[in-house]
Protein backbone atom coordinates (compact mmCIF):
# COMPACT_ATOMS: atom_id res chain seq x y z
CA UNK A 1 0.00 0.00 0.00
CA UNK A 2 1.84 3.44 -0.98
CA UNK A 3 -0.14 6.51 0.56
CA UNK A 4 -0.10 9.98 -0.93
CA UNK A 5 2.62 11.09 1.76
CA UNK A 6 5.73 9.41 3.35
CA UNK A 7 5.05 10.51 6.92
CA UNK A 8 1.56 9.08 7.06
CA UNK A 9 2.93 5.52 5.57
CA UNK A 10 5.58 5.60 8.21
CA UNK A 11 2.58 6.62 10.98
CA UNK A 12 0.77 3.41 9.65
CA UNK A 13 3.70 1.02 9.99
CA UNK A 14 4.40 2.42 13.18
CA UNK A 15 0.68 1.38 14.51
CA UNK A 16 0.70 -1.81 12.65
CA UNK A 17 3.57 -3.37 14.70
CA UNK A 18 2.13 -3.07 17.47
CA UNK A 19 -0.20 -5.62 19.60
CA UNK A 20 -3.77 -6.30 18.57
CA UNK A 21 -3.85 -3.54 15.43
CA UNK A 22 -3.89 -5.03 11.86
CA UNK A 23 -3.91 -2.79 8.87
CA UNK A 24 -7.11 -1.60 8.65
CA UNK A 25 -6.69 -0.30 12.54
CA UNK A 26 -3.51 1.22 11.98
CA UNK A 27 -4.98 3.34 9.47
CA UNK A 28 -7.88 4.30 11.29
CA UNK A 29 -5.75 5.46 13.90
CA UNK A 30 -3.11 7.51 11.51
CA UNK A 31 -6.28 9.10 9.81
CA UNK A 32 -7.51 9.82 13.43
CA UNK A 33 -4.16 11.63 14.59
CA UNK A 34 -4.24 13.43 11.25
CA UNK A 35 -7.76 14.86 11.99
CA UNK A 36 -7.13 16.10 14.95
CA UNK A 37 -5.63 19.74 15.82
CA UNK A 38 -2.04 20.01 15.85
CA UNK A 39 -1.31 20.16 19.27
CA UNK A 40 -3.40 17.47 20.20
CA UNK A 41 -1.60 15.17 17.50
CA UNK A 42 1.64 16.53 19.15
CA UNK A 43 0.51 15.95 22.85
CA UNK A 44 0.68 12.17 21.83
CA UNK A 45 3.80 12.02 20.25
CA UNK A 46 4.92 14.15 23.59
CA UNK A 47 3.23 11.53 25.75
CA UNK A 48 5.49 8.75 23.54
CA UNK A 49 8.72 10.18 24.26
CA UNK A 50 7.72 11.36 27.41
CA UNK A 51 7.14 7.95 28.93
CA UNK A 52 10.59 6.22 26.67
CA UNK A 53 12.27 8.67 28.54
CA UNK A 54 10.95 9.14 31.89
CA UNK A 55 9.93 5.24 32.74
CA UNK A 56 12.62 3.18 34.76
CA UNK A 57 12.47 0.09 36.97
CA UNK A 58 11.91 1.12 40.72
CA UNK A 59 15.39 0.71 42.35
CA UNK A 60 13.26 -1.14 44.66
CA UNK A 61 10.63 -3.77 43.57
CA UNK A 62 11.64 -3.39 39.97
CA UNK A 63 8.23 -2.18 38.52
CA UNK A 64 7.93 0.60 35.99
CA UNK A 65 7.91 4.56 37.62
CA UNK A 66 9.52 7.64 36.91
CA UNK A 67 10.69 7.96 40.10
CA UNK A 68 14.18 6.80 41.71
CA UNK A 69 11.59 4.13 44.01
CA UNK A 70 7.72 4.19 42.90
CA UNK A 71 4.91 4.93 45.29
CA UNK A 72 4.26 1.36 46.51
CA UNK A 73 7.62 0.95 47.63
CA UNK A 74 8.05 4.46 49.15
CA UNK A 75 4.66 4.01 50.99
CA UNK A 76 5.23 3.06 54.73
CA UNK A 77 1.75 2.70 55.06
CA UNK A 78 2.38 -0.62 53.38
CA UNK A 79 3.30 -4.13 54.57
CA UNK A 80 7.24 -4.48 53.58
CA UNK A 81 7.39 -7.86 55.26
CA UNK A 82 5.27 -9.21 52.26
CA UNK A 83 6.10 -9.39 48.72
CA UNK A 84 4.29 -10.64 46.11
CA UNK A 85 6.33 -11.54 43.18
CA UNK A 86 4.60 -10.83 39.87
CA UNK A 87 5.70 -11.52 36.23
CA UNK A 88 4.58 -7.81 35.06
CA UNK A 89 3.58 -5.00 35.96
CA UNK A 90 -0.30 -5.68 34.08
CA UNK A 91 -0.45 -8.19 36.71
CA UNK A 92 0.64 -5.82 39.62
CA UNK A 93 -2.24 -3.61 38.42
CA UNK A 94 -5.15 -6.58 38.53
CA UNK A 95 -3.49 -6.90 42.41
CA UNK A 96 -3.86 -3.46 43.06
CA UNK A 97 -7.48 -3.64 41.44
CA UNK A 98 -8.46 -5.93 44.44
CA UNK A 99 -7.91 -3.63 46.94
CA UNK A 100 -7.22 -6.36 48.87
CA UNK A 101 -3.13 -6.53 49.35
CA UNK A 102 -1.51 -4.30 51.35
CA UNK A 103 2.08 -5.87 50.97
CA UNK A 104 4.79 -4.38 48.06
CA UNK A 105 5.82 -6.26 45.23
CA UNK A 106 8.79 -7.75 42.81
CA UNK A 107 8.16 -7.79 39.66
CA UNK A 108 9.77 -10.33 37.14
CA UNK A 109 9.56 -8.41 33.92
CA UNK A 110 8.69 -12.24 32.41
CA UNK A 111 9.06 -15.85 33.24
CA UNK A 112 10.75 -18.45 32.71
CA UNK A 113 10.68 -20.01 29.07
CA UNK A 114 13.84 -21.78 27.47
CA UNK A 115 11.84 -22.08 24.29
CA UNK A 116 12.04 -18.27 24.19
CA UNK A 117 15.39 -18.14 25.50
CA UNK A 118 14.05 -16.77 28.76
CA UNK A 119 16.09 -17.88 31.95
CA UNK A 120 16.34 -16.65 35.49
CA UNK A 121 19.34 -14.05 34.03
CA UNK A 122 16.76 -12.28 31.65
CA UNK A 123 14.57 -11.72 34.61
CA UNK A 124 14.96 -9.65 37.94
CA UNK A 125 15.66 -12.54 39.92
CA UNK A 126 19.01 -11.40 41.44
CA UNK A 127 17.51 -8.44 42.77
CA UNK A 128 14.83 -10.47 44.33
CA UNK A 129 16.99 -12.41 46.54
CA UNK A 130 19.22 -9.45 47.33
CA UNK A 131 15.57 -8.33 49.08
CA UNK A 132 15.59 -11.24 50.67
CA UNK A 133 18.76 -11.63 51.88
CA UNK A 134 18.46 -7.97 53.13
CA UNK A 135 16.13 -9.49 55.30
CA UNK A 136 13.05 -8.32 56.92
CA UNK A 137 11.01 -10.60 55.02
CA UNK A 138 8.30 -12.73 56.44
CA UNK A 139 6.20 -14.27 53.37
CA UNK A 140 6.63 -14.24 49.60
CA UNK A 141 3.71 -14.67 47.69
CA UNK A 142 4.59 -16.08 44.19
CA UNK A 143 2.02 -15.13 41.52
CA UNK A 144 3.27 -15.86 38.44
CA UNK A 145 0.33 -16.72 35.97
CA UNK A 146 -0.96 -20.12 36.37
CA UNK A 147 0.50 -21.37 32.45
CA UNK A 148 3.19 -23.76 32.19
CA UNK A 149 6.13 -20.61 32.00
CA UNK A 150 4.40 -19.05 35.48
CA UNK A 151 4.41 -22.93 36.84
CA UNK A 152 7.60 -23.58 36.37
CA UNK A 153 9.07 -20.08 37.80
CA UNK A 154 7.23 -20.28 41.26
CA UNK A 155 8.64 -23.64 41.20
CA UNK A 156 12.70 -22.67 40.84
CA UNK A 157 11.56 -19.40 43.00
CA UNK A 158 10.41 -21.45 45.49
CA UNK A 159 13.13 -23.71 45.62
CA UNK A 160 15.46 -20.84 46.16
CA UNK A 161 14.31 -19.04 48.45
CA UNK A 162 13.76 -22.17 50.38
CA UNK A 163 17.31 -22.02 52.33
CA UNK A 164 16.03 -19.01 53.84
CA UNK A 165 13.21 -20.01 55.55
CA UNK A 166 10.54 -17.64 55.15
CA UNK A 167 6.72 -18.15 54.06
CA UNK A 168 6.28 -19.29 50.88
CA UNK A 169 2.96 -18.87 49.24
CA UNK A 170 1.19 -19.29 45.81
CA UNK A 171 -2.46 -17.96 45.11
CA UNK A 172 -5.07 -20.63 45.06
CA UNK A 173 -6.26 -22.52 42.21
CA UNK A 174 -9.59 -23.51 41.54
CA UNK A 175 -12.88 -22.19 40.26
CA UNK A 176 -13.23 -18.89 39.30
CA UNK A 177 -16.19 -17.17 40.72
CA UNK A 178 -19.39 -16.82 39.17
CA UNK A 179 -18.67 -20.08 36.85
CA UNK A 180 -20.76 -23.57 36.55
CA UNK A 181 -19.14 -26.32 37.62
CA UNK A 182 -20.41 -28.19 34.05
CA UNK A 183 -18.46 -25.47 32.43
CA UNK A 184 -14.94 -25.87 34.12
CA UNK A 185 -12.21 -27.87 32.71
CA UNK A 186 -10.82 -30.66 33.80
CA UNK A 187 -7.22 -29.32 35.12
CA UNK A 188 -9.02 -26.37 36.89
CA UNK A 189 -11.85 -28.85 38.86
CA UNK A 190 -9.17 -31.05 40.03
CA UNK A 191 -7.35 -28.37 41.24
CA UNK A 192 -10.35 -26.72 43.41
CA UNK A 193 -11.45 -30.27 44.61
CA UNK A 194 -7.64 -30.69 45.99
CA UNK A 195 -7.68 -27.29 47.58
CA UNK A 196 -10.91 -27.68 48.82
CA UNK A 197 -11.61 -26.02 52.33
CA UNK A 198 -13.59 -26.76 55.27
CA UNK A 199 -16.72 -24.13 56.00
CA UNK B 1 -7.39 2.83 37.50
CA UNK B 2 -4.00 4.66 38.96
CA UNK B 3 -0.76 3.65 37.42
CA UNK B 4 2.40 3.51 39.32
CA UNK B 5 4.12 6.26 36.81
CA UNK B 6 2.46 9.30 35.52
CA UNK B 7 3.81 9.27 32.13
CA UNK B 8 2.16 5.51 31.64
CA UNK B 9 -1.07 7.03 32.91
CA UNK B 10 -0.70 9.85 30.29
CA UNK B 11 -0.02 7.05 27.55
CA UNK B 12 -2.65 4.93 28.37
CA UNK B 13 -5.29 7.75 28.29
CA UNK B 14 -4.03 8.77 24.97
CA UNK B 15 -4.30 5.24 23.17
CA UNK B 16 -7.50 5.04 24.78
CA UNK B 17 -9.05 8.12 23.16
CA UNK B 18 -8.65 6.54 19.96
CA UNK B 19 -10.69 4.98 17.40
CA UNK B 20 -11.48 1.36 17.97
CA UNK B 21 -8.85 1.08 21.54
CA UNK B 22 -10.46 -0.01 24.37
CA UNK B 23 -8.90 0.31 28.01
CA UNK B 24 -7.34 -3.43 27.61
CA UNK B 25 -5.80 -2.60 24.32
CA UNK B 26 -4.58 0.66 25.55
CA UNK B 27 -2.90 -0.46 28.13
CA UNK B 28 -1.41 -3.56 26.34
CA UNK B 29 0.19 -0.99 23.72
CA UNK B 30 1.70 1.25 26.27
CA UNK B 31 3.07 -1.73 27.61
CA UNK B 32 4.57 -2.75 24.27
CA UNK B 33 6.46 0.86 23.80
CA UNK B 34 7.96 0.86 27.39
CA UNK B 35 9.05 -2.77 26.08
CA UNK B 36 11.05 -1.93 23.01
CA UNK B 37 14.30 -0.45 22.94
CA UNK B 38 14.37 3.06 23.70
CA UNK B 39 15.46 4.26 20.23
CA UNK B 40 12.33 2.39 18.77
CA UNK B 41 10.04 3.45 21.18
CA UNK B 42 11.07 7.23 20.55
CA UNK B 43 10.92 6.26 16.97
CA UNK B 44 7.19 6.35 17.21
CA UNK B 45 6.98 9.26 19.02
CA UNK B 46 8.76 10.85 16.06
CA UNK B 47 6.58 9.19 13.48
CA UNK B 48 3.53 11.07 14.78
CA UNK B 49 4.78 14.39 15.61
CA UNK B 50 6.35 14.60 11.92
CA UNK B 51 2.99 13.51 10.76
CA UNK B 52 1.33 15.94 12.60
CA UNK B 53 3.70 18.71 11.64
CA UNK B 54 4.58 17.88 8.21
CA UNK B 55 0.72 16.92 6.36
CA UNK B 56 -1.28 19.05 5.24
CA UNK B 57 -3.66 19.12 2.46
CA UNK B 58 -2.40 19.13 -1.27
CA UNK B 59 -3.13 22.49 -2.25
CA UNK B 60 -5.01 21.21 -5.73
CA UNK B 61 -7.09 18.17 -4.60
CA UNK B 62 -6.97 18.51 -0.68
CA UNK B 63 -5.82 15.06 -0.09
CA UNK B 64 -3.22 15.06 2.74
CA UNK B 65 0.12 15.39 1.47
CA UNK B 66 3.87 16.24 2.82
CA UNK B 67 4.49 18.49 -0.32
CA UNK B 68 2.44 21.38 -1.96
CA UNK B 69 1.05 19.36 -4.31
CA UNK B 70 0.33 15.53 -4.11
CA UNK B 71 2.22 12.97 -6.23
CA UNK B 72 -1.36 11.93 -8.06
CA UNK B 73 -2.37 15.89 -8.90
CA UNK B 74 1.73 16.14 -9.76
CA UNK B 75 1.50 12.97 -11.79
CA UNK B 76 1.48 14.29 -15.65
CA UNK B 77 0.40 10.83 -16.78
CA UNK B 78 -3.03 11.27 -15.51
CA UNK B 79 -5.75 12.47 -16.67
CA UNK B 80 -6.20 15.90 -15.03
CA UNK B 81 -9.54 16.00 -17.11
CA UNK B 82 -11.58 13.81 -14.94
CA UNK B 83 -11.77 14.49 -11.07
CA UNK B 84 -12.84 11.46 -8.63
CA UNK B 85 -14.72 13.39 -5.94
CA UNK B 86 -14.58 11.23 -2.29
CA UNK B 87 -15.53 11.74 0.65
CA UNK B 88 -11.87 11.01 2.44
CA UNK B 89 -8.22 9.81 2.07
CA UNK B 90 -9.41 6.05 3.53
CA UNK B 91 -11.98 6.56 -0.20
CA UNK B 92 -9.24 8.01 -2.11
CA UNK B 93 -6.91 4.64 -1.54
CA UNK B 94 -9.73 2.15 -1.95
CA UNK B 95 -10.09 4.10 -5.64
CA UNK B 96 -6.41 3.78 -5.65
CA UNK B 97 -6.29 -0.24 -5.13
CA UNK B 98 -8.26 -1.17 -7.85
CA UNK B 99 -5.64 0.35 -10.03
CA UNK B 100 -8.63 0.90 -12.49
CA UNK B 101 -8.72 4.69 -12.43
CA UNK B 102 -6.30 7.15 -13.72
CA UNK B 103 -7.84 10.36 -13.88
CA UNK B 104 -7.57 12.81 -10.04
CA UNK B 105 -9.36 12.99 -7.33
CA UNK B 106 -11.00 15.68 -4.87
CA UNK B 107 -11.03 15.10 -0.97
CA UNK B 108 -13.97 16.82 0.82
CA UNK B 109 -13.07 15.56 3.96
CA UNK B 110 -16.30 14.73 5.33
CA UNK B 111 -19.82 14.46 4.15
CA UNK B 112 -22.75 17.13 4.57
CA UNK B 113 -24.50 16.13 8.14
CA UNK B 114 -26.63 18.67 9.31
CA UNK B 115 -27.41 16.62 12.30
CA UNK B 116 -23.48 17.14 13.02
CA UNK B 117 -23.17 20.08 12.06
CA UNK B 118 -21.38 19.88 8.70
CA UNK B 119 -22.43 21.34 5.80
CA UNK B 120 -21.18 22.31 2.82
CA UNK B 121 -18.92 25.13 4.16
CA UNK B 122 -16.79 22.69 6.00
CA UNK B 123 -16.19 20.69 3.24
CA UNK B 124 -13.66 21.70 0.31
CA UNK B 125 -16.47 22.08 -1.97
CA UNK B 126 -15.35 25.89 -2.57
CA UNK B 127 -12.17 24.28 -4.06
CA UNK B 128 -13.74 22.18 -5.81
CA UNK B 129 -15.86 24.70 -7.82
CA UNK B 130 -12.65 26.75 -8.00
CA UNK B 131 -11.33 23.73 -10.09
CA UNK B 132 -14.19 23.44 -12.00
CA UNK B 133 -14.74 27.14 -12.69
CA UNK B 134 -10.98 27.42 -14.01
CA UNK B 135 -11.86 24.81 -16.71
CA UNK B 136 -10.68 21.69 -18.82
CA UNK B 137 -12.67 19.58 -16.39
CA UNK B 138 -14.50 16.63 -18.62
CA UNK B 139 -16.45 14.53 -15.65
CA UNK B 140 -16.75 14.24 -12.31
CA UNK B 141 -17.38 11.64 -10.85
CA UNK B 142 -19.52 11.86 -7.24
CA UNK B 143 -17.46 8.66 -5.30
CA UNK B 144 -19.46 9.85 -2.23
CA UNK B 145 -20.35 6.74 0.07
CA UNK B 146 -23.59 4.97 -0.15
CA UNK B 147 -25.24 6.13 2.93
CA UNK B 148 -27.52 9.02 3.38
CA UNK B 149 -24.88 11.82 4.22
CA UNK B 150 -22.74 10.73 0.70
CA UNK B 151 -25.87 10.55 -0.98
CA UNK B 152 -26.97 13.98 0.42
CA UNK B 153 -24.01 15.00 -0.66
CA UNK B 154 -23.58 13.50 -4.14
CA UNK B 155 -27.04 15.21 -4.92
CA UNK B 156 -25.95 18.49 -3.57
CA UNK B 157 -22.89 18.68 -5.86
CA UNK B 158 -24.41 17.34 -8.96
CA UNK B 159 -26.86 20.01 -8.34
CA UNK B 160 -24.56 22.72 -7.98
CA UNK B 161 -21.87 21.35 -11.02
CA UNK B 162 -25.12 21.18 -12.92
CA UNK B 163 -24.35 24.63 -14.50
CA UNK B 164 -21.08 24.20 -15.65
CA UNK B 165 -22.12 21.49 -18.78
CA UNK B 166 -20.12 18.94 -17.65
CA UNK B 167 -20.46 15.52 -17.40
CA UNK B 168 -21.22 14.24 -14.07
CA UNK B 169 -21.59 10.75 -12.82
CA UNK B 170 -21.95 8.34 -9.78
CA UNK B 171 -20.41 5.27 -8.66
CA UNK B 172 -22.85 2.10 -10.07
CA UNK B 173 -25.31 0.55 -7.20
CA UNK B 174 -25.81 -2.73 -7.23
CA UNK B 175 -24.76 -6.48 -5.93
CA UNK B 176 -21.22 -6.92 -4.29
CA UNK B 177 -19.20 -9.50 -6.15
CA UNK B 178 -19.53 -12.67 -4.52
CA UNK B 179 -22.53 -12.39 -3.20
CA UNK B 180 -25.61 -14.83 -2.88
CA UNK B 181 -28.52 -13.13 -4.02
CA UNK B 182 -30.60 -14.26 -1.42
CA UNK B 183 -28.67 -12.46 1.29
CA UNK B 184 -28.52 -8.91 -0.38
CA UNK B 185 -30.67 -6.69 1.11
CA UNK B 186 -34.01 -4.94 -0.85
CA UNK B 187 -32.80 -1.95 -1.12
CA UNK B 188 -29.40 -2.62 -3.06
CA UNK B 189 -31.58 -5.64 -4.68
CA UNK B 190 -34.04 -3.08 -6.52
CA UNK B 191 -31.30 -0.72 -6.91
CA UNK B 192 -29.19 -3.54 -8.78
CA UNK B 193 -32.42 -4.16 -10.31
CA UNK B 194 -32.89 -0.47 -11.50
CA UNK B 195 -29.07 -0.46 -12.93
CA UNK B 196 -29.36 -3.73 -14.73
CA UNK B 197 -27.37 -3.77 -17.73
CA UNK B 198 -27.88 -5.76 -21.17
CA UNK B 199 -24.87 -8.27 -22.47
Amino acid sequence: MQYNAVPLQRLVEQFERMPGIGRKTAQRIAFYILGLPKEEGLSIADAVKDACEKIHKCSVCCDLTQDEICPICGNSGRDHSVICVVEDSQSLIAVEKTNEYKGVYHVLHGAISPLDGIGPDQLTVKELLKRINDGGIKEIILATDSDVEGEATAMYLAKLIKPFNIKITRLAFGLPVGTDIQYADEITLSRAIEGRQSM
